[in-house]
C-alpha cells in the first residue's frame, strides 16, 4: 500500500507509491526505452478486457456484457494504483513528520476501443460521452466524503507521462485538498473581495474585449492563452456560466465543450505537429464536504480546464523558484492557435 | 527585451523571454534533436573565449589576460539572457494585469576549461573554486538592491534542461522574490514560532538521530533524502551551522562542501548510471534589503542545496495539484546512496 507524506517546510504532500516500487536499475538511462505496446497486447483494446481490473462503468452497445467487448467508453481501476480505495483516512503526526495511509481512488477512463484514434479525432457524440463519463465518475466518487478532491486529467504522449499510447484519461481522488488547489481557492476568495466579482468572470470579460489572447469563443465556452503562461501554447478553457464545479455541467454544455476541445486540440496538433500534452480540470473540492475554510467558495471559484503542451523542459531555475521562463508570448501563441 | 508577468490567480510570476523567441516549428517533435556541440566549436571551451560575451570574473593562472586562455573557472553573461541587467524595476498594474520590464542578471559559470570533465570529477580545490565563485558572484550582484533574489543552479544533461554539455552552472537574479522562496520563508517563520527553533536545525537533529534517511554527515554538512520527496533519489544538503545565507560560508566550509558534493554526486552517478540532474541553492533574499515581511528571518531560515535527479516525468496529476507521485521511498534511496 502506498503512503501520503507531508513536507513540513513547503506544506506539500507527496504520494510514495510503493505498489509501483522500482529498483535503481529501472531509472538507469542506459536502459533502452520501453517499446510501445502493440494493439494486440494493449490492455485497453477491445477484446483484452480481462487484462484490466473489472470495469466500474462503461458506455456500451445494448445487449453486451460487463468486461466483454461492445463498449465505447470504459472505466477501470488503475492496475498499479497510486492510492487504494476504502482505507480509513487516518492522519499520523509525530513531531516534524506527518503521514497517512495511501487512501484514495485511481481510475482509468479508456476513451475509445480504437488504439490509434485520438480523443479529438472521435465523433462529437463520442467526445461528449467521454466528458459525461468524467462528470458521472466524479459525482459517484464524491459520494464518499473522505475523498476531498477529485482530479480529472489526461496525459498524451510518453513525454507527457503516458505509459500507454491507447487514448485514456485518469481520475485520482485524494483525502487531502492538494496544495495547488487550496492556494487557488484562497487567492480567488481574496480576489473576489478585491474585485467584487469572480476573478475568472472578470478574466473572461477582459480577455474577450481585448481579444489578442482569445483563441475562440462560442455560446458556452471561451479558450484563451493566459496573460502569464508558464509554457509555450498553454491554454485555458473557461465556461461562460459561472460555476465552481465541473459536475454541474448539463448535457448540452458538455456537448459544446466536446466541440470546443475538438477544435483547440486539433489546432494544437496542427501548430505543433502533434505534441505531447497534459490537460486537467480545476474545480472546487467535493461539494458534499462542509467548506468552512472558504465562506464564499460558490461565488469566488469558477471551474476550468487547463491544457499544457510539453515542448520545453523544467530545470533548476523553475524547480528552485517556482518562476518559469517561457520563450513564446501568449499573444503570439494565440495568433497561431486561432489559425 | 524580456518581460515579467504575474498570473493573478496563482500569484506566480513568469519570464516571457522574447530574446529567445521561437517559431512553432522549433517545438515540432518531428525536428531531429540538436546534435551535441563538438569541443572545437563549444563556446565554453578554452580558446573559444571570443564566442561568449566578455567575462565578468575568472579564476586564472597568473599572467593570463581577460577573455583569453589561462582560466580555470570563468563567469560570463548569458548570450541569450532571460533577463537584462540595468533596466529600472518599474512595475505596471492595470486592472487584472501586472507586469515589469525584464530586468535582472543572467550569468553562466563555466566550471572548467575541460569539455568532458564533470564537476564532481575535478580536484577538490577546483570544486571549492567553483563554490567560492558562486559565493563571490552572489555577493557582487546583491550590491544592486533592485535584485531581490539571486538564484544559483546547475542543469546537467539535456533532459535536465542543459543546452550545452560543457560543465556549467547559472545565476539568475530577479527583481521579485520568487513565489517558491517567499512561501518557504513564510512557512519557516510560522514553524519557528511553533517549534521554537529553526525548522531546518530540527530536521538535521531528528534525521541524524533516526538515521534511515541520512546519506552522509561530516564536520560541517549533512545530506539527507527528505521525508516527503517529490522525486526518486532527491537529496538535500544542509550546513550544520545555522545561517540564512549561502554567502556567509567561509573558505573552510566551502572546502568541506566541495568534498560533500563530490561524494554524493559521485554516488548518484554510480547508483543511477550518470543521470541528468538539477541542483540549486535556496537561501534568504538579498541581505541588503530591509526585510519587513520576515521579522525573524535570520533565526528562522537556513540555506541549503537541493539535488533533483531527472528520472521520472511530471504529468497532469502533478501540474494540476502540486501533489507528486514518487515510486521510491527516501529510506530505500538513502540506502543506495550510502553505498
Amino acid at each position: 500500500m502506498s503512503e501520503l507524506r507531508k513536507d513540513i517546510v513547503s506544506g506539500r504532500w507527496v504520494i510514495l507509491a510503493s505498489e509501483r516500487s522500482k529498483r535503481p536499475d529501472d531509472f538507469r538511462p542506459a536502459q533502452p526505452e520501453k517499446k510501445e505496446v502493440e494493439p494486440g497486447f494493449c490492455p485497453f483494446c477491445e477484446g483484452n478486457e480481462s487484462k484490466t481490473p473489472s470495469e466500474v462503468f462503461a458506455r456500451r452497445r445494448k445487449g453486451t456484457r460487463k468486461d466483454k467487448p461492445g463498449w465505447w467508453v470504459r472505466v477501470v481501476p488503475n492496475k498499479f494504483p497510486a492510492l487504494t480505495r476504502g482505507i480509513p483516512p487516518v492522519r499520523h503526526d509525530e513531531g516534524i513528520f506527518q503521514w497517512m495511509d495511501g487512501t484514495g481512488v485511481h481510475e482509468v477512463i479508456i476513451e475509445t476501443p480504437a488504439h490509434d484514434k485520438e480523443l479529438f479525432e472521435l465523433p462529437l457524440y463520442h467526445i461528449q460521452g467521454v466528458l459525461e463519463t468524467y462528470r458521472d465518475r466524479v459525482i459517484s466518487i464524491e459520494k464518499e466524503f473522505q475523498y476531498k478532491y477529485v482530479h480529472v486529467f489526461k496525459n498524451k504522449g510518453r513525454e507527457a507521462g503516458a505509459s500507454l499510447n491507447h487514448p485514456h484519461s485518469q481520475i485520482v481522488a485524494t483525502p487531502i485538498i492538494p496544495k495547488g488547489v487550496n492556494e487557488e481557492l484562497y487567492n480567488c476568495e481574496r480576489l473576489h473581495r478585491q474585485f467584487r466579482e469572480c476573478i475568472f468572470c472578470r478574466i473572461i470579460r477582459d480577455e474577450t474585449m481585448i481579444g489578442e489572447r482569445l483563441v475562440l469563443k462560442n455560446e458556452h465556452f471561451c479558450v484563451i492563452t493566459p496573460f502569464a503562461p508558464r509554457f509555450p501554447f498553454e491554454m485555458r478553457v473557461y465556461p461562460l456560466r459561472h460555476s465552481p464545479w465541473f459536475t454541474t455541467m448539463s448535457k448540452i454544455e458538455l456537448g459544446v465543450l466536446a466541440k470546443t476541445l475538438r477544435t483547440v486540440l486539433s489546432q494544437l496538433k496542427n501548430v505543433l505537429s502533434d505534441p505531447p500534452f497534459n490537460y486537467f480540470i480545476h474545480q472546487a473540492p467535493n461539494p458534499n464536504l462542509t467548506h468552512e475554510a472558504w465562506i464564499n467558495l460558490e461565488k469566488s471559484y469558477h471551474w476550468h480546464l487547463e491544457i499544457i503542451p510539453v515542448v520545453t523542459r523544467v530545470a533548476g531555475f523553475e524547480w528552485g523558484t517556482g518562476f518559469y521562463i517561457n520563450p513564446v508570448t501568449p499573444e503570439t501563441a494565440a495568433g497561431f492557435l486561432r489559425g
